[in-house]
């Protein structure tokens, strides 16, 4: 089956766009709730933590591994990929080519964790394919705890995402990738503050069109998973609080389950 | 030595009240920023974290344990007592102690991390003491956040906190506990927005004199305690931001040294 990670709740934007884009394959995810937030820590313990929820997944019968989360690809994909004998997917790579297909200008604008945006992998990535782009980056550490405490219509929520895409504007940006799973569900406020005429793309839909552009490339390998629409879906910690986000987020109640992914790897 | 930890940097507004009230005592600090926030998540991972970072404490030479996190207070204080055979100290009692004090009418506000809150330690402990007393509880759970983030000053955190504490102030409340370690550092926007007449108990400065009592009180065990005013400060993840945060709450720079303590106990 099709295994997706990330560092807790917020990843389940993309198991929904996969879901959408893909209906009817079986699902394991992991989310590490007990561990998360990913974006404002290291990248030696963001990597550790990636190679355990990796070998969690393997373990219980993923066949592909999806990382769900823009801190987890922008700094732990070598290292997953080194150590482990299955396709690996980042959120990065797919978010990065469907932005330099959007931009007219040239003039991009990324907004990320802390963690994300210091290890500069939009900003390299999209300058290797278009040397002649200008790309202006913000961390946004504030957005994560707002979406996680639901406070999506709050005045002050309007008020520091209008803060954070001050830099972007004035530098007239054409595109704005959203560079973390939890943004998209801010994409109205956010569409809102930067300006019509900026492109938006949403990194967690661009990641299901990519998984499902592979699996159409390699009939030999999607002939192996399992298209029974099953999905479990593990967490490391569970609260009220989780479930009620993690509903909310895919839209149904979804059945969470406990797992120990400590000391693995 | 005496021996602190916290879910992360705030618990370093206690080694700030120690090192103020008993200078000279060595200390030993860890501090578990590679998994923090533990206020939005369960006891059950709170408690298996707090075992672990009084083991590698006590591994360390602690020969006494404050546990600097109102969070860990509030869960994990049996089970640490359960489990090591060393002096416990928990952030809940003495500002309990010291509420009850300060308060005429009795009408007490408290607020906390999410975990804190819903654990109900502080209503149970005041009601215990106090039964007459009305306690009114609100979880913050922005506040962590915000404050790592070093937003002091800013419009947004100021609004943030009106609308957290406003519950409370229509209940009239004579007396406000902080009830997470991160508080104290908001603690002029707090008192702004709850008005003159309210007192504020700062669990920080209240567990350092608990820990002074409990010495002057116990001189055979004072004895046996190192004072050559050494200070070492472990922590479970490092980056640029958690030393900015800690240099800046504690007054100085300090040099914080990494730790892994998962897969202990």
């Amino acid at each position: 089956m099709i295994g997706i990670f990330d560092s807790g709740i917020g990843g389940l934007t993309v198991v929904r766009g996969i879901m959408d884009a893909m209906p009817g394959y079986d699902l394991v995810y992991f989310g590490d709730t007990a561990r998360t937030p990913y974006g404002t820590k290291s990248s030696r313990t963001v990597i550790e933590y990636c190679l355990q929820n990796t070998e969690f997944l393997v373990k219980n019968g993923a066949k592909m591994i999806v990382m769900a989360c823009n801190t987890a690809s922008s700094v732990a994909t070598d290292a997953v990929r080194d150590s482990f004998d299955v396709p690996v997917f980042e959120v990065v790579t797919p978010a990065v080519e469907r932005c330099l297909a959007a931009t007219k200008k040239g003039v991009i604008g990324v907004i990320g964790t802390r963690a994300t945006i210091a290890s500069g992998i939009y900003e390299k990535q999209i300058m290797e394919k278009n040397p002649q782009a200008k790309v202006y980056c913000a961390p946004c550490p504030l957005l994560v705890p707002l979406v996680e405490e639901g406070w999506l219509k709050k005045p002050e929520t309007n008020m520091i995402v209008k803060k954070y895409l001050h830099p972007l504007k004035v530098r007239q940006i054409d595109t704005l990738i959203l560079g973390c799973t939890h943004y998209p569900i801010l994409k109205n406020i956010i569409a809102r503050k930067i300006g019509k005429r900026v492109a938006i793309i949403d990194s967690s839909t661009a990641m299901a069109e990519r998984v499902k552009a592979f699996l159409t490339e390699n009939p030999d390998f999607d002939e192996k998973l399992a298209k029974t629409a099953a999905a479990r879906f593990f967490v490391s910690d569970i609260t009220p609080q989780f479930r009620k986000t993690a509903k909310w987020i895919v839209g149904r109640p979804i059945d969470l389950e406990p797992a120990n992914t400590e000391g693995l790897s």
